[in-house]
């Protein structure tokens, strides 16, 4: 059962990551440096009260991509240790190659880039697009591919973000379009053109078990319970910010109840499916996203909560087999069910939101932007000018349009390059592997006894 | 090995979650708005400042109840993913219930319900009275019959608190009384009239492994860590919060060494029990929540500690065997060595401290309740007079003497009601296991090869 | 297969812990009281706001601690209840012990000993070093030999910090001297002198499975995640903490990636190995305490960090077999290469970092140690004299040779009594297994079906 290892593939990953390690520690030596306030005390007990303030959220969300992220997509059973790791490699690499290019582009002042706190949530943010998207591959792809993925898509989104949020003067506080939608469809983008228009067959060990269920479970919950410090932590502290934590917590419990509804519905035995409570859970939070803070009564929010539990979960049941049968379309997690629906039902809400509630548009709300974006946002609207409510709402939907077209095209190209002989796709029979990626210790197999009882039953059988 | 599923339970489990899911819609968008202040500046920074001081305690208990107590639940090896997603359901649902019932309740000023994070803490905790009486007869019950516990509990428990600490002016800013007390012994109720005389049989998979112990103890961990939190978050912000957070932490540290001596001390080999660590561990938080931040000297947090996992390990040891053997009490997870006891001992322990440390009680000491509830309890001190401590000791001995029977039988109704046949208390073989509420995947089960060494090496042996 | 339990050494674990509990109540009456402050409204904002500063970071500090390094731990396949177990109890005693030996030396005034937020952190740190240390002898020694080590390294770690930070004054806010270093060389210094200089066997059960790692690295995303809440924690309120944050992000970012760079070139197969990167991403965390807080720019954080990572790998790689041949060291957990080498790496950057930016050090950058401690640094630094950066470089190194020596001193001392042959080490076919401290409930056993499909193979095996 020895295998040949894709050696070539990850040589090229650990060269390609070195000299990347490399570039960023002589572009950090030659640019970056801390934003320092002036040392006098009132500042800094300014600078500790902000810090208090945005710090433990920041910590929840590191919490929610590193650990809640990487146990959900330990669904496959013989997967985990590559997806919790390609995850926190993904993150880490993104989030750092986010800073460099944030850096380059907004915050070239002086010869220096300033570097705080704020900096690197925005540049987790564009690291969250790329675990996203590369849910739509995970399993079937080598670690250089999902590298190649990071790499194009983290300037993309910067750009997309920038012209969405900046140009277009779209509100999306939470990130449902800029976020949720862009990486939805960028993933889907790279699954069609790295996967092509072959229906790919089931793998065998693509199945999730009992346990692996369970853990996967798990990371649903860690991210359900943090997801309001997600959308919360970039709106403007006080009654926003407040609301948006409301908000989204409601989302989040219609969803979870809704769920559980829709899923014993659709089957025959009323029995629940573990993938639907697993994704339809958080529904609710990327629909919530972008109308969080908004002035909308707490109903709005159970409304959008149980909407997109319903869209994802019958996404699940039936948009996805139709999307395999007519496209040949792999979306391994289901993030079109998860991020695209719900995103979608977001955006479209938020401009039925702007339209319903005009006078809170035109009036208190446009203060309630992320305070270090405000500037540019409202030159944006010193462009566009106040004509109300009508404008924003076209504005909202035009955001959408074009973050879906942008990304799918984007999405494309990537997957394009993904084929490239040099990123080794692994074959099918080395796919859904941790042993692809990882020494798997000796001993074990050498008893020929897996960790897994249909392993040691199967190694047993064949010794009996 | 096909089992006819119990489709009746789970199709009404769903119309009933759906109906209540358009109710709350209905509830909300007549009533329910958010709790806005002003939109000046200064009251903005006033409710930032207010914000970043609960909303992290009000995250550490959201990872407690949803991620630690559903972990502590998956000590049945066949059962994790039910009692992971049984206790998420209800949280959500009972939480929801709660803001309803509130909102009717409490709420009512010019036709609407204010909402704001303090409403949704004081509901979540109605919902922790859910998830505690579940524990009784956890693995033996349809979904549907958890319902009907969370319809039932929620207004009794508002009903229940609303006596003990407005009407008798008892103090208990962590629940002892309120929650702890009140859930075990409603829970022990249900558990008596649904199942009736006949002492139940030990059925096959109710025993742990060695891995489903595991989960459960990280579980414990997690509830562990975050208990201060769930003890201070409602105490007056300053000195009486920081005291009820040192004296959580003591309490806790007490409880997991003793536990351990005790633990050890009651086998004639010495060996640990995992079930004793997972629950002796945090009886010293459910003890010292009702004096947590009354004036009472350290030690007395660490006696506490140690007093309340001393009974909590002994009445696994003794207690529950002797309930089973003499009244045929069917308690599943020991919510009676977790949550009766130590919130006995913790209650007569708060009569003490209120008696030996009087000059605190009828002095700065009724400055330190929760702040909203400051005006109930005056008045209800204003109705008693300041008789001294001598009254107060006596109130917390009626508090505690209401609770326990205002709550038996309450639970004893309502586990009446769960005997009608329409709520499909599952048979006894299929007890104890997800695949009675989960669709488990086929492939694996098509491979006659489950997910645990014992199903796949008995599945072998029949090929064999 | 029934095997003598080790009682004798379980009784007296029970018994010693017992006293100890019972000394520390008689020591908590007569001397402990909480830091109360004045009952003024001001204090009470003060109080509040202080809290809500530092209490997110101590509940951080106590899921690294309790949750992450307990899972960390749980590599060991058949040993995780133990792991779990040990951790938790031994953090739980250091505590307490440090509370007590803490109050005897510092904080004795007026007979009192005060309590605070502050001081159980002091005392946590003082855990830590702890569950470091026996990282070294893990599953290879019985619960007393633990609870031995426990008590005689948390009075030595109080001396070292004195000498080190006090006397010495080096800087070293985030305890990579005073708390890593010492405890590794400790740690080391314990298992020579306990297993003596015969090379000891690979036991059948050290063998990580698949499921064990993936336990085990969850337990180092926990870690990484909260990292920078344990560097900062203790630094000054405002730039400074801020600082201490991002470099302790950066650090741990650029291990991440180092760490799977290193990993895969190490082999021909180019494949990843499961404990490099549980142990390397957390190097950086390691090394960039010591410098945290100081004016260094950000490529230095992230240098630090991609060194460590690498001295780390390669110190699996390289260092652990040859001292394993040379001097028959054991290090069950590497704790060498995570805790000695990046600490090492830590305080000789601490050394440059003085000397490279001096202005920062003679000026603003002293009154950025900790508040409470400000008194006695300030002192140590009016007796050295204001000499400049060369005199403070010379400090940090002699207080890392102070720390290695001291420590080793210490530790050969220690291990020396854990020889005693009544602390009864566990034979070596009881060691790395659960069943040896465990009660793990009979069916399982009964049926011959243990918890993994080794065991339940070879049982069937023996049976067909």
């Amino acid at each position: 059962m020895t295998m040949p290892p894709p050696t070539c593939s990850h040589r090229l990953l650990s060269i390609f990551l070195g000299l990347f390690q490399g570039a960023l520690l002589l572009f950090f030596s030659l640019f970056v440096t801390y934003d320092k306030s002036s040392v006098q005390a009132e500042d800094d007990s300014l600078v500790a009260t902000q810090l208090y303030g945005i710090f433990p959220l920041f910590q929840d969300i590191q919490v929610m991509l590193v650990v809640g992220l990487g146990l959900l997509l330990t669904f496959l059973p013989h997967y985990g240790l590559s997806a919790l790791t390609h995850n926190f490699l993904l993150l880490s690499f993104s989030t750092q190659w986010a800073l460099v290019l944030q850096g380059l582009l907004h915050h070239f002042h002086h010869g220096q880039v300033l570097l705080d706190l704020h900096n690197l949530l925005t540049a987790e943010f564009a690291a969250v697009t790329v675990v996203i998207s590369v849910g739509a591959i995970l399993g079937r792809t080598s670690p250089c591919q999902l590298l190649v993925v990071a790499t194009c898509e983290v300037p993309i989104y910067l750009a997309s973000e920038w012209i969405i949020v900046t140009c277009l003067g779209v509100q999306d506080v939470g990130g449902t379009i800029t976020i949720h939608v862009f990486s939805c469809y960028f993933g889907l983008g790279v699954s069609k053109a790295l996967f092509g228009a072959a229906e790919l067959p089931v793998h065998p060990k693509e199945t999730p078990t009992h346990r692996s269920d369970l853990m996967s479970l798990v990371g649903t919950l860690i991210l359900w319970v943090f997801w309001p410090s997600f959308v919360a932590v970039l709106c403007q502290p006080g009654d926003a910010q407040h609301r948006a934590i409301l908000n989204t917590f409601l989302a989040m419990s219609a969803s979870a109840v809704t769920t559980v509804v829709v899923s014993s519905l659709l089957r025959s035995d009323s029995k629940l499916s573990p993938g639907h409570l697993q994704n339809g859970s958080l529904a609710g939070g990327v629909a919530i996203g972008i109308v969080a803070d908004m002035a909308m009564p707490p109903v709005g929010a159970l409304t959008l909560g149980s909407l997109s539990a319903v869209m994802c979960v019958l996404g699940f049941k039936f948009l996805t087999p139709l999307l395999v049968r007519k496209l040949a379309l792999q979306d391994q997690c289901g993030i079109h069910n998860l991020h695209g629906l719900p995103g979608i039902l977001g955006a479209v809400a938020s401009a039925v939101v702007v339209l319903v509630a005009p006078e809170d548009i035109s009036g208190s709300h446009f203060s309630q932007v992320s305070s270090t974006e405000g500037n540019a946002r409202e030159e944006a609207w010193g462009q566009w000018g106040y004509h109300g409510a009508g404008r924003q709402a076209v504005c909202q939907v035009v955001g959408l349009v074009v973050a879906i077209g942008g990304s799918l095209l984007a999405g494309l190209l990537t997957g394009a390059i993904l084929r490239l002989p040099c990123l080794a796709r692994p074959p099918e029979r080395l796919c859904f592997d941790d042993t692809t990626h990882f020494k798997i210790q000796d001993q074990a197999k050498s008893l020929g006894l897996g960790d897994t009882a249909e392993e040691g039953a199967l190694a047993l059988k064949e010794r009996v």
